[in-house]
């Protein structure tokens, strides 16, 4: 019972927040994660990041990015694959190699400076996603850039990281053992995409049709928890399987305005605020570090890097405009830089002070991207 | 992440196996009991009722409790106070007197027969409400006598259980320890009932007119949680408090069609499922134990006495038919008679004999009450 007791106050709190910062103009995503920053181990200390926490925030992801999934149009995003590649590559590339020359300038030894430019290469799906959602701007032709150029850079960013883990990280695997799961894991979620979706869709379509009223709700839920796990288990982040689910059943949800309601009530008036509120908790800021050099030069380098990497990816796409707007658009880090950080902190691959940038990054990219894209959207 | 396969797992049977039952005309509760039961001990072993099975259970019974109130109209409630009161403590006194004299007459020890009695005397909530809703037959006025007694029987019995464990449960409380909160726990909820309905459903109306889009199904669900706790707290079953919350903030959620539907997917698309494959997780059937002849008495007369009890209590103030009715509706057992016996057995005050009892009485109770009432409603 105390778990839900932990449940309530993040909830009190975040949406008491969230609806705070939307009233003053910015996305209730920023209050709800400073709940969990006032909640957590930063300033008060009440709520754990323990194994139930993490349940709800891993379920929060899932929702929030079966919806976003849900409201695409799959042949649009199919459209604007080419540009967001390229942007997606540049997007890592060059936060990577700042990330680096950063900890290799600041004397770090060569496993951090690895360990910086992975975590700095990395967007958060789920921020970049509610940003886009809070402007409105999520069906756009930019919008999708941005949110398929965030898959991508998740999945080369986690392709980095199995590197660095199978050669630094203790009890690292093989680099066979990572790459053979993740490659089937990709393979299958390319395969539902373009063969799968028609009999995904006639699955949830019969469920659709059954005696038990409110199957269709359960059973989009399953096909989302399912997609999930099944990109979990092949080594990607359970993220990208739940967009997909929703980007395959999207069509027959959109056109059931209840369901589609109903299940976005799931995921923004319940299920997501505890990712969001995670990402608080994750943080651990202390004021010792936060006086080092090391903290703005490295806050700074990976909001130019990711702006500028985003840019010249989408430039010959998409024009100059579209370009930086979709760098913009990748800058927030999230929940998989946190919880790197957090392993490799254990594991002792890093020390204090990195730690202490990588979350000072993740704040300030997450506060800064909506007053950013504010005026170049919509 | 496996806690999220074992999610998937129960999701998926129990909604097949639900969905299968509806279409031969049981409720698909039953279906989804089954599943955990299929899943459970008893059978494959394949999913434990570990801290975060129990964590879904009790948000799902919260939920269904919350709906199941919100469904009602809390000035047809009041008027079948006075019948339900009396159905209750019938539907209490009958089954605890049966129960002890099976006890005592199988030669159990007397707190083993004690135990019986107030294991026999606890209607489950969670099911009976199910069962009506199933049948519809929720809103009408054999309905709400019904679930009332129900809450009634279930605070008699938890007093008794309280007793019990303050003079026999090893680590038990004194009994003014026991009492003081219960009787601070229901005295706050007749104030919300009475003087604070005006308070909190103008609080929740306020909700309603936030900025933030979802805020008025997170509110109805803080609401729901918080006095689910503060019932929690105070010693008495969490239900009883969502029950009320959903009473409480019912009217303004009724006349919102959207929400009202929302929270109901919510509840019985997802969260009450695991209550129920909970109910299924709980049992323990093993075959030694099933030839004992304790086992088809205890069954037997567990029901007959709720149904007598039922009936005597409320033949004065409803007539015979209807009376009949009322007893066969209090019937089910359910998770607080095994959660119970389960405590019981592993601190020692019963043997596993009586627990298989316990837990036959709860499957056959649950499968007979649907046919029984069947005829009798609508």
């Amino acid at each position: 019972m105390e778990v839900i007791v932990a449940l309530i106050v993040i909830l009190i709190l975040a949406k008491g927040l969230g609806e705070l910062f939307e009233r003053v103009g910015y996305p209730s995503m920023v209050g709800e994660i400073l709940a969990g920053v006032i909640l957590g181990p930063s300033l008060l200390g009440l709520v754990e990041f323990n194994g139930t926490i993490r349940l709800f925030a891993d379920l929060g992801i899932i929702a929030l990015l079966f919806i976003s999934g849900a409201e695409m149009n799959l042949d649009s995003l199919a459209r604007s694959r080419r540009s967001s590649a390229s942007a997606a590559i540049g997007g890592v590339v060059v936060p990577f190699g700042l990330g680096l020359l950063v900890g290799l300038a600041f004397h770090l030894d060569w496993t951090e400076s690895v360990f910086l430019g992975t975590v700095l290469s990395v967007t958060s799906i789920g921020i970049s996603v509610r940003t886009l959602l809070d402007l409105k701007s999520l069906k756009g032709r930019i919008g999708s850039t941005i949110v398929e150029a965030a898959i991508f850079d998740d999945v080369i960013g986690i392709v980095l990281l199995a590197l660095l883990s199978s050669f630094a990280l203790a009890g690292g695997q093989g680099v066979l053992e990572t790459f053979l799961p993740m490659l089937a894991g990709a393979v299958i979620l390319i395969l539902l995409v373009t063969v799968g979706r028609g009999p995904v869709a006639s699955l949830y379509d019969r469920a659709r049709r059954a005696s038990t009223h409110e199957m269709s709700y359960a059973v989009a839920i399953l096909i989302g928890l399912i997609l999930a796990t099944v990109t979990h288990l092949s080594g990607l982040h359970y993220a990208i399987g739940a967009f997909v689910a929703g980007l395959i059943i999207g069509p027959p949800i959109r056109k059931n305005i209840h369901l589609f309601e109903s299940l976005s009530d799931f995921a923004f008036g319940f299920m997501a605020t505890f990712f969001f509120a995670s990402v608080g908790l994750l943080l651990h800021l202390s004021v010792d570090h936060l006086t080092s050099l090391l903290v703005p030069v490295t806050v700074v380098l990976a909001i130019l890097g990711k702006v500028l990497g985003g840019y010249l990816g989408a430039l010959r796409p998409l024009g100059r405009e579209d370009a930086l707007t979709v760098g913009i658009g990748l800058v927030p880090r999230g929940e998989v830089a946190l919880i790197i950080a957090n392993i490799a902190l254990i594991q002792g691959v890093i020390g204090d002070k990195l730690f202490t940038a990588v979350t000072v990054v993740v704040l300030v990219s997450i506060l800064v991207t909506p007053t950013l894209l504010k005026g170049r959207l919509g």
